[in-house]
């Protein structure tokens, strides 16, 4: 059978679960497939469950590449998963060893910035020519395509804005460092402000969510909000004005047309972007502030495997 | 006579001074000549003094191409000047009306770009993968060179980092906004800072250095500190403090290999790049604040011409 040059699998390589999809050239998923990553197994273990996710996602197809996004340090050059926390992986050359067992070219790179990818070509960065990507989850981190290329950095390490030092952030982060932008600018940050406004006796139906203010979640926020808690939309306020701070360093320098948010908790919406955007129309020269489109990612669920497809299909495509 | 495929001309266009150097492709700056720009004279007149430096400094060689450094905002894809405050030009077309003067291709991109291109391919950041280059003059701006290729973002906006906001300066800045960078990193921000020491009865040597504190400059505060003085250390380190911190905000974001520092106000070394890597040091990660080299600028004078020229060789290639 031939290959098929437009159809390739995305794999969303987590820590807790993994999802495999096949995807057309122009992001839609034909089918997918999810399965517990149990990394606890060891690595050939996770890597036989890859496999296994290739051969069933695509079926009596045959697609052109694997692409996989995960999260931590990756050498996309050499395929290698360098230092990956949440997998216990360090040096890990996924992307050899999973093409040995599954018969097709695999490429890997970060999974924000496939995320990214996947925004930048068919989603809510499509027809904007720099796209900066911003994931809200448990921790938080960037990426940015440009023309269609990936910006990696030096030694790859490019995107890990999480840990920017933002003035008066008096949080320690799990980095070690104190007032990194993800002790608020995350699923994590927003349900620890949650946490300290219940714990402060502020009034709010927050406080009646949960028998312990720590199982507060970010998604509890959002929920009060849609109750007219004002506790609640001033805690997403508080963190939409601290990523506009954050984007204020970054957007002279970048001069993104578009930065697109991903992630858990950017699905607060608006209470969290109408901030943001106010505070960079504030706090920078119209010709960025007011330039730049800020917006909702599209693909909620499916970004990292739509993005690691698809990368992979322009991978293949320029050889 | 058959063109020189491996030598250019590069030029930089400023407002007050135009130098064109006859260039090799490895940097080596063969003849270079200075003109007086006077824009007064209307843009016609300023590129009839183009042509005729071109003409000069090519004497009876053929070089390829010509490329241009110009301040301010500039189209590079169709070689136009959107705006050039110094020169009060809108919407030039130079790189067309220069080709068809001179009868050479001529490419164009603002002055900092075309002075970071010349520093990673032939001056400090050479052997670097990304460079990020900052000059400290009248203003204060950046460019990001990654793998030889200039990133420009949005618009063609990137790089104007000398009007990020940063917390703590009081200062208003020439374009409108208070806090910018460049209200203290730059010349004019050092110089700033030397008269305010004055004018506050601080004891130091700028105060016998000029009949009014107004006529002090930054060269005048690198002398003063040459001299051993503790308020010329003071402002120095302030203004290192405060490089270090917008580039705290930058560097996990861009992961650069090198940062290279030029323009003017550069030339005060150590002094200024010492508080420099300790601020990024305390607020970076070592894989971001150990990692990234600092280093001033190669080329004092002539980064602008070199770049240019060798930018212009490298898109001649590319045919």
């Amino acid at each position: 059978m031939n290959i098929e040059a437009r159809v390739a699998i995305g794999i969303d390589l987590g820590g807790t679960n993994v999802v495999a999809g096949l995807v057309q050239e122009d992001g839609q998923v034909l089918a997918s497939e999810r399965e517990r990553t149990r990394p606890e197994r060891g690595e050939s273990a996770v890597i036989e469950t890859l496999a296994s996710l290739v051969q069933r996602v695509a079926g009596d197809r045959k697609p052109a590449a694997v692409g996989i996004g995960c999260p931590g340090f990756i050498d996309p050059l050499r395929g290698v998963v360098l230092l990956a926390s949440n997998l216990a992986w360090t040096n890990v050359p996924l992307a050899a060893k999973l093409e040995a067992r599954a018969g097709l070219p695999v490429v890997l790179d970060n999974d924000v910035r496939m995320f990214t990818f996947a925004e930048a070509k068919a989603g809510a960065g499509q027809g904007y020519p720099v796209v900066l990507g911003l994931t809200l989850g448990t921790g938080m981190s960037a990426a940015l395509v440009h023309q269609g290329a990936i910006y990696r950095g030096g030694g790859f390490l490019a995107g890990e804005v999480g840990h920017i030092p933002i003035p008066g952030i008096p949080y320690r982060c799990s980095c070690g460092l104190t007032g990194c932008l993800e002790t608020i600018a995350s699923a994590t940050g927003i349900a620890r402000l949650a946490r300290e406004t219940v714990q402060a006796g502020t009034p709010t139906v927050l406080a009646s969510m949960h028998e312990r203010a720590e199982l507060l979640t970010a998604a509890d926020v959002s929920q009060a909000y849609a109750e007219g808690d004002p506790a609640a939309a001033s805690i997403l306020g508080q963190v939409g004005r601290t990523l506009g701070e954050a984007l204020s360093y970054l957007t002279p320098m970048l001069s993104p047309d578009a930065i697109v948010i991903g992630g858990g908790a950017a699905q607060a919406g608006e209470p969290l972007f109408a901030p943001l955007r106010r505070t960079l129309r504030e706090r920078l020269l119209p010709m960025y502030g007011d330039r730049v489109a800020v917006v909702q990612a599209k693909h909620l669920d499916h970004a990292g495997v739509i993005g690691s497809a698809m990368y992979a299909l322009s991978q293949r495509s320029k050889e």
